[in-house]
């Protein structure tokens, strides 16, 4: 089996393929398929909104179709126990409603409600060697870690699963970050190899190279739920001002943006930048002297006033869950008949 | 996570038990559910009769229920590609039909046709470690021959699918060879610590070992059809005629039953003997200064006699496929129905 890493220019030929790609969809939008999705661990906050979410209804708006999945079995990669799967899930839910995912072209669904989603690991396993799996970052870090014992059989296989969600609904779009490329290429084998061995039934999917910043915490470490950085598109204003007021800043009264030599107060910036849509330099200009009491005035502003209408739908739809369930139910009961039609072909394209 | 390769004690251990649960059968046959199954590569031949169906079919008489899986998706690991998996599909079918096993009472089904079955690979996968999988002795040889690109991703993860077979129908017992004990040690585990960490949803299967002769080809080597040196059930008497009179016999024209220094000659006497139900130092003793002729001569005949009822019922099983169909349609309905429940057992244990 040849080698599956991307070389060094691989990054630079993403980037380039997905300008192109951006080109492609501007001008025939019907011709694409994403797939995209997330572990329901918790409630979505902004990084996940700038980070994918706003770039997914961008897409979808354009005319994109989207798929949208609640990766539950893949929590288990990351933890020993599931807590609050169900409850989790519907949150996911209303917070892509929320953000503007519109359901009604939009398939949401869980990964444990596709059976046939699931069963295409099998053939997908027979296609990619342990020697190829072994080379998936996650994995090599833990390897070198010498905590073999400590990457479940889950983990060691997430890329072949991931190009089970990709595959199944024949999806030619994945948007991913740039750590993701390389499960992306698995994705990509995996397809070339079925097509060539058996029968031509899969696309083979371009990677969407996301151009959105990576956004920082409130502390300017990566932004994540469990460090209590993050602000949650669900928090209330009171929360959101109560956090960004606890947001390390440095002594230098005059904000600017510097995100190379002052990370903390360069993340606050653009945290307003983006809710406001503008430059993070006029952003800084405008609060100038003005410390970073000023600045976290500004930031909780922005921020809540941005959220303002996401949260209102938000609380609407929780308000009464059975829309969040329905909208999952009929989300699944499309993606199993389109598992099940492509399972029935793969099954036809192996038995003959 | 513990180790769970058997302990040098395991094999004693396993025979102790199995003779204890031979007699736990026998009092209570309706308290066990057999998993058992083949690989659809070809015809089942006498080592497959002798080696396991014998023992299937002497269980489903004695009452105890019976799945049996025609293990399509684990042809995968052996080969590169599947060939004719449907009609070698149908062909097991009619072998087990032909050899006594009454799909009345027994589940016969496709790995590919339940996907809630193979679906439980996801969670169970998360309950081993890859250090756990490596230990697999048909993936630690492929290693050490250096040969990991050679190991695929459905070879390494084989353990787990197995445990998805057995669990999902909470089947009780395992028939096995001693070379499968890992295997079913690693179902054990799975079936423990998804109970202890969720719910108790599974029974932790107890292996069978069977006490039947590992049977050897008439060459003296393993038998198997790919070195030509089966006998498989669905042969006409004249091919078996003939492949016995090629078989690999020595210059003593004394025929006597030693297979420690004798492996050809007793392998022939051991066919005969099996064939007739009798001690093969009797058959031995009766041929005596008869030489390898008419030792050949007393095995082809005694083979065609005792295959006669087999054949007979093989040919107007395959003289019409509707009936072989709608015993794999129906068995399929079945294991769906279960698969679908366990599922939403293991769904809910995982969820709360």
């Amino acid at each position: 089996m040849e080698n599956t890493t991307p070389e060094s220019g691989g990054l630079r030929a993403a980037e380039s393929r997905s300008r192109e790609l951006e080109e492609r969809i501007a001008a025939e939008p019907g011709a694409f398929r994403i797939l995209t999705g997330d572990r329901p661990t918790g409630p979505l906050h902004l990084g996940h909104y700038f980070g994918t979410l706003a770039n997914r209804v961008r897409l979808q708006r354009a005319g994109v179709e989207l798929f949208v999945l609640v990766a539950d079995y893949q929590v288990l990669t990351d933890r020993d126990a599931a807590d609050r799967l169900d409850e989790h899930a519907e949150g996911l839910v209303a917070d892509y409603l929320a953000a503007g995912i519109d359901p009604s072209t939009a398939t949401i669904f869980r990964h444990s409600a596709v059976p046939a989603l699931n069963q295409l690991m099998l053939p997908f396993l027979s296609l990619v060697s342990i020697a190829e799996l072994n080379r998936n970052p996650t994995v090599k870090d833990e390897i070198a870690a010498s905590r073999q014992a400590s990457v479940s059989g889950l983990m060691f296989t997430y890329p072949v699963h991931q190009a089970a969600d990709i595959l199944f609904c024949k999806a030619n779009l994945v948007p991913v970050g740039k750590d993701q490329l390389p499960h992306q290429e698995i994705t990509r084998t995996i397809a070339r190899r079925f097509n060539e061995r058996y029968a031509p039934v899969f696309p083979v999917p371009d990677a969407l190279l996301s151009a959105a910043p990576s956004l920082l915490g409130t502390d300017g470490q990566k932004m994540s739920k469990s460090r209590g950085n993050a602000i949650a598109l669900s928090a209330g204003p009171d929360e959101t001002a109560r956090l960004i007021r606890r947001a390390v800043t440095d002594d230098d009264r005059r904000i600017t943006y510097a995100p190379g030599t002052r990370p903390q107060v360069s993340t606050l910036v653009q945290i307003a930048a983006l809710c406001q849509d503008r430059d993070p330099h006029a952003v800084a200009a405008e609060i100038g002297d003005g410390g970073a009491a000023a600045l976290k005035k500004v930031v909780a502003d922005s921020v809540n006033e941005f959220l303002r209408p996401i949260r209102a739908r938000r609380a609407e739809l929780t308000a009464d869950r059975t829309h969040l369930r329905r909208v999952l139910a009929e989300g699944e009961e499309r993606a199993n008949a389109i598992a099940d039609r492509t399972l029935e072909e793969v099954r036809t394209a192996m038995a003959s």
